[in-house]
C-alpha cells in the first residue's frame, strides 16, 4: 500500500512483511545484532495497536528534514529479559528534538540485525512518523562509531539515552569514540539496556552517508526463504541469489569456544565439512558478529564482510549467541558496502581493528581465486 | 566593598578575605572536601586577571532567579594533578541554561571544603554572575544527594557535567539518588573529574532549602586564625568560638589505618592524649570527612556534626588524605545545620547511612553529659 507522509510516498509494512523482513535482518546481523524475535513482536503489537508502519524510500527524504536513527543499545541477553516499555525511547526523541529545537521528519536503524533493524519500526510506527528505508552499516557491528554516518563525518551527538525509569542523558561528545565510550558505561549504570536516539541527521546527509534499500533487501531475503519453502525449493539458493552471496561451507558443528572479555562475546565456531566439503573444516571467528571465516588455514571472508550460518534445512539464521554443538549448517559470505571498503571504512571496522592480523580482502576476489 | 547586581547589593572579595575563605572552609569540610589550595589559586587568579568576585546574600536573590550551584566531581587527587582549564564549567553552564531556556543570576557552593567552597567564585567571576553566600551541606559529604537542597524536595537534574574535551553531559534522572549513580560513572569515564552545574533552583527555592552564610562562616573562620596568629593569641580559641564549636581532644596521631573500599577513602585515625587528655586514646573513623569520633570506646561525635583536625600549632585544618603519623592536633566538633538533624536529614547522612551502628546525638548534649 501507498500512501503519503509530508509530500512524499511511503508504502505500509504488514505482518506478513515484518515477519520476512526480520528474517531477512538476522541474515545481515551476521550473527549478531540481537533476538530477531522481540523486535518483530514489537512491531506487530503496534500494528495490532492501530498503528501504521510507514516506509519512505531515502530519496524521497527531503534535503531539510531532520532524520533521527533509533536502536537499543547493550547486552540482547538483557534486553530479552527486561522488555522496553515503548515509552523509553519515546523519551529519548523528546528530548533529542526539544534539544535541537526541529521536528522529527523519520526514524531509521542503525544496523541490520535481529532486533535493531525491527525496533525503529515500532518508533515510527508510535510516533506517527516514516522509518526510512536505509541504514548505517548495511549488517551488524558492536559500536556506536562503526558506521557509514560515522566514516561520512555524522556525529553520533547529541544523542539521547532513556530507561524505564524515566532516566534521561543527553550527550554531546568531541567525538563519535567517545560518545561510544560514554555511552557504553551509561547503559550499564541503567541496568544493561539503554533506548537511544542518535545521529541526528538532515535528508542532504542521510543521502550522503546512509546505505540505501537496507529494509527491503532483508524483507526480500526473508521473503526468498518464505517462497522456497512453499515451493520446496531449496531457500540457501534463494538467499544466495536475493543476496549477490557466496556459499562459503557446508558442514556440522564441532566445537564451539565462547569467552566474554571486554564487553564482548569472543569465540570460535569448528565446522567439519560435509557432503562436497568432507575432509574439510572451517573455523569462524566471532566478536557478538561473525568477523573471520577461515577454511583450512585459509581465510576466505573477513569482516566488514558478511559471514552467516544458516540452519541446513530451514536457512534460519544462527546467531552466535544461540550457536551449539551438533548444528548442520551452510556458512554464506556476502558482500559489504562499497563504503566499508575504503580506507577509512577499513580503519573503522576491518579486520585489524578487531585485532586479527588479517589483511582484508572483497569476499568476490577471494571466492574468485578459488574458483 | 559594596556594589549592585540586579539590583541588589553585593561585596566583593579580595585576595585576603579568598584566603581566609579557603582556611575555613577547609575547617569545615572536616577532613573532606577537597584541597583548599587549588580553589584559592583559581579564584585568586580570576581576580589577577582583572575579574570581579561578588557574594550575594541570600536574602537578596530575587524569588523568580535562576541560581545553579557549580562544582568539582570526582576524586580530589585527581583534580591535583589534572586541574581545569576554566572553560570546562562554562560549558556546563552553557548546556543547561540554554536546556532551561534561563538566564543565570548566580552561582554558588554545594558543600563547605577545601576545592568545592573556593571554586563557584572564580566561576561566578568569569560568568559575571555574583556567589550567592550559601551551601548546600554546610560541611562537606561524598554524594550529590546529601544535600539540604535534596533534603527539601530541590532535584539534582537537570544537571551538566563537562570535561576538558568539550565531552558535555546533560542528565534528567527520576531521582537524587540516580543522578548520583549516573554522574559519578561519567565522572570516572571523563577520567576521574567532572566539572558539573546543577540542582538548578529559583530564588524562592534556595531560601528554603540551602543553608545561609557559609561563605561568611568560612571567612570569619579563617580571619579568626589569622588575627589571632598576629595577635600571637591561641587560634584553636578562637576557630571554636566563632564556630560555636567544642574542643574534643588534643593529641599525637599514633596510626592511620587506610582502606580503598567501594569508591572511598576509608579508614581510622588513632590518636593518644597529650596534656590534660594524657592517658586517653581518640578514634575517628572517616569516609573522605572524619564520621565518628569515639573516646576510650565512647562516641564523643558523629555525622552530620563537624568533626575536624587541626594541628596544634596553627590551627590549619588537616585533611583525612594529608593526616599522618606524627602529627599533633587538635580534635574539635561543631553542630551541624538543624536541617541535617532531621528525620530526613539523618536518613540521608546520619551515621546509619555510612554503615555506623550509632544512634545520633547533637554534639552539644554529647558534651553537656560529659561537663
Amino acid at each position: 500500500m501507498t500512501s503519503y507522509h509530508g509530500g512524499c510516498s511511503v508504502r505500509s509494512l504488514d505482518k506478513e512483511a515484518i515477519e520476512n523482513l526480520a528474517v531477512g535482518a538476522a541474515i545481515l546481523g551476521t550473527g549478531g545484532g540481537g533476538d530477531p524475535y522481540l523486535g518483530k513482536l514489537t512491531a506487530i503489537q503496534a500494528l495490532e495497536e492501530g498503528y501504521e508502519i510507514n516506509i519512505v524510500d531515502i530519496k524521497d527524504v527531503p534535503n531539510d528534514a531532520l532524520v533521527i536513527p533509533s536502536a537499543g543499545m547493550g547486552s540482547p541477553t538483557v534486553i530479552v529479559e527486561k522488555l522496553p516499555r515503548g515509552t523509553e525511547i519515546i523519551n529519548a526523541f523528546k528530548a533529542l528534538s526539544e534539544y535541537l529545537g526541529m521536528e522529527v521528519y523519520a526514524t531509521m536503524p542503525i544496523e541490520a540485525g535481529g532486533l535493531n533493524s525491527t525496533f525503529p519500526l515500532a518508533v515510527g510506527a508510535k510516533m506517527g512518523v516514516p522509518i526510512v528505508d536505509a541504514d548505517g552499516m548495511g549488517r551488524a557491528f558492536p559500536e556506536l562509531q562503526m558506521t557509514t554516518f560515522h566514516i561520512n563525518g555524522v556525529t553520533v551527538t547529541p544523542m539521547a539515552l532513556a530507561d524505564e525509569r524515566d532516566n534521561i542523558v543527553l550527550l554531546k561528545t568531541c567525538d563519535n569514540y567517545w560518545a561510544e565510550w560514554i555511552a557504553r558505561d551509561i547503559t550499564v549504570r541503567f541496568g544493561g539496556t539503554a533506548w537511544i536516539a542518535l545521529y541526528p541527521m538532515t535528508g542532504k546527509e542521510l543521502k550522503k552517508a546512509a546505505i540505501p534499500g537496507t529494509l527491503g533487501l532483508a524483507e526480500r531475503l526473508g521473503r526468498a526463504i518464505r517462497d522456497a519453502k512453499e515451493r520446496r525449493e531449496n531457500p540457501i539458493e534463494a538467499v544466495l541469489e536475493a543476496s549477490n552471496g557466496f556459499e562459503l561451507f557446508k558442514g556440522k558443528i564441532i566445537d564451539v569456544e565462547r569467552k566474554t572479555t571486554g564487553g564482548f562475546a569472543r569465540g570460535e565456531i569448528r565446522i567439519e565439512g560435509i557432503e562436497e566439503y568432507k575432509g574439510q573444516s572451517l573455523v569462524v571467528h566471532f566478536q557478538n558478529e561473525n568477523l573471520v571465516a577461515i577454511k583450512d588455514g585459509k581465510v576466505i571472508a573477513s569482516v566488514p564482510d558478511l559471514i552467516t550460518l544458516l540452519d541446513l534445512e530451514t536457512a534460519v539464521p544462527i546467531t552466535t549467541e544461540s550457536v551449539k554443538y551438533g548444528y548442520r549448517c551452510f556458512v554464506i559470505g556476502m558482500p559489504c558496502s562499497e563504503m566499508w571498503r575504503s580506507e577509512k571504512g577499513l580503519e573503522v571496522a576491518g579486520p585489524k581493528y578487531f585485532g586479527y592480523d588479517v589483511e582484508y580482502k572483497p569476499i568476490e576476489k577471494i571466492v574468485g581465486e578459488f574458483e
